[in-house]
């Protein structure tokens, strides 16, 4: 273990702060968490923050001089080149310098970059993306989010600021999104509006077989696909919703063309009753054919702890 | 003259080739044209791309030795980095070698991209772009076509086979396109897509304005610009088609943020009246705002010589 270069990745969730201890391998050496705690302020996160690395030093016996760097991926618009948290929502935060301040700390090399560009650079060099020099992560959950790889490259926009795949409009006219457009490919393929979809579904067919299990108060993304093969209204419902989500992860693949799309976030959970209708349609609408360049359609696979594997390859290259 | 290096830049058209001479700095030395004569074969393409070639080294006394290299544009799904041309459907090509056959008939090294990827990097490097390091070209022609500049780079998609962001949903039951899907961004902010929505206008309103000039088979996308400012039909119609054109423009802005968005093609000829509506939208609905990350709307420069330009620039780094 001690022969070879080791990182620390930080994953700053809403709730939970979670910590690895890799190396360019994707050897786990830790795993840790801690409360986020931004509700006390910037400075009470960032002690967190430290608490975690110290803790994962001392867990794994490593001694600072031991880590090539310490990755984070956090919510928000970052500006990465900087190191500074522009604007995050929900962690009330805004110009605030994250990288600099956590590195005068820990005393060691702090990186920082948006939380879904972590997860997509984790997967790419260590899940699902991992035989793949150009892949893109779309993350399936209470938003749409993800990251684009190309050439191995985590790609993040001018100024850090781009690669929102979810605030691309696919229904121009389509429904209202938090980020002020209409129609966003998040208000379609997100888990929230497969939720919404299944809850109206429910109501407009009191016969489904959904409400055998489920009241539109407890659905889930499961709920349509559990009873997709024998309800026609759930049915429907997945194909609504896969429908949208081809028609983005084409939209993203005309433009990209990356060997490999992966889905994350909850409801990637599927598998492949999500991925292999999702990959048959991308296959019929992709730009000029599958034989020159096709387009793989998988699930990621690292699940929750892609941002912090992909905030610790923020030091490897 | 003799002191800098020489580039040439090759745009093959479906009607006709066109040539330049010019250097790192963009100063022309020679323009000229031939016929593509692609209904001959592709043997006979190479021959008229070999004379034009030849006629500009004659016309500008230069030699061989004095040529970086000859970059070609070229329509279709092009191999970049093997010089093949894939599929081009308008020059009747497959699998076709054209880097390797051109070379070995010119004696320059010859490298080849996509014609609208080659407009792109023209506009980046000697056009509206050129003092931004992130730009895309938008093309409003008979498609919607452009290419995509990152960190001073063309960027060309995986296999060189991206970047066809015309063919990105934006209406996702929306009109037919000719790529197989519904709804695409070419669909609606082509010239094409303008000229059909205005001879459509006119058809439904015998009293606009438009009808003293034009009848629906003399519209052009010139058409409903001209009579904007006084016709509320002609004015819906330009609303209709800025209010597509800027989704699309949104929508690219949100995945790469570049500093500026070139508009180019026979539409872009309307300057302001078309960029200025553009741009008040693209700034309401840019992901975050503008103050962080702000993306300029700008007319394209360099017309239809901004493929030349950018397949000599193929050689420049």
């Amino acid at each position: 273990m001690k022969n070879s270069k080791k990182f620390v990745g930080i994953d700053i969730g809403g709730m939970t702060i979670k910590g690895i201890v890799t190396d360019e391998s994707g050897n786990v050496y830790c795993r840790d968490s801690i409360a986020t705690g931004s509700e006390d302020g910037p400075a009470s996160m960032c002690k967190n923050i430290v608490a975690l690395f110290t803790n994962m030093l001392l867990a794994t016996g490593l001694k600072k001089t031991d880590v090539v760097g310490a990755g984070i991926g956090c919510p928000g618009l970052i500006d990465s080149a900087e190191g500074i948290v522009v604007f995050s929502g929900n962690l009330n935060l805004k110009d605030f310098p994250l990288a600099k301040t956590v590195a005068a700390q820990i005393d060691v090399p702090v990186k920082l970059t948006n939380d879904a560009n972590a997860a997509a650079l984790g997967e790419a060099k260590f899940g699902s993306g991992k035989e793949y020099k150009d892949s893109i992560l779309v993350t399936l959950g209470t938003g749409v989010g993800g990251g684009i790889i190309i050439d191995g490259k985590l790609f993040e926009g001018g100024k850090s600021a781009g690669t929102e795949i979810g605030h691309t409009v696919i229904e121009s006219n389509g429904y209202f999104c938090t980020c002020g457009r209409r129609g966003c490919f998040e208000c379609y393929a997100s888990a929230s509006a497969l939720m919404k979809k299944t809850k109206q579904a429910m109501e407009d067919d009191t016969s489904s077989e959904m409400w055998r299990t489920y009241s539109p108060q407890t659905v889930s993304g499961r709920t349509p696909f559990e009873y997709a093969d024998t309800d026609h209204t759930a049915r429907q419902v997945v194909d609504w919703y896969v429908k949208y989500l081809a028609c983005g992860v084409t939209n993203l693949a005309n433009i990209f063309r990356p060997q490999v799309v992966m889905l994350g976030g909850g409801v990637s959970e599927q598998g492949e009753k999500l991925t292999a209708p999702v990959q048959r349609l991308v296959n019929k609408e992709l730009f000029g054919g599958t034989e020159f360049a096709p387009v793989k359609v998988v699930k990621a696979s690292l699940g929750s702890a892609a941002g912090a594997f992909g905030a610790a390859a923020l030091f490897m290259n």
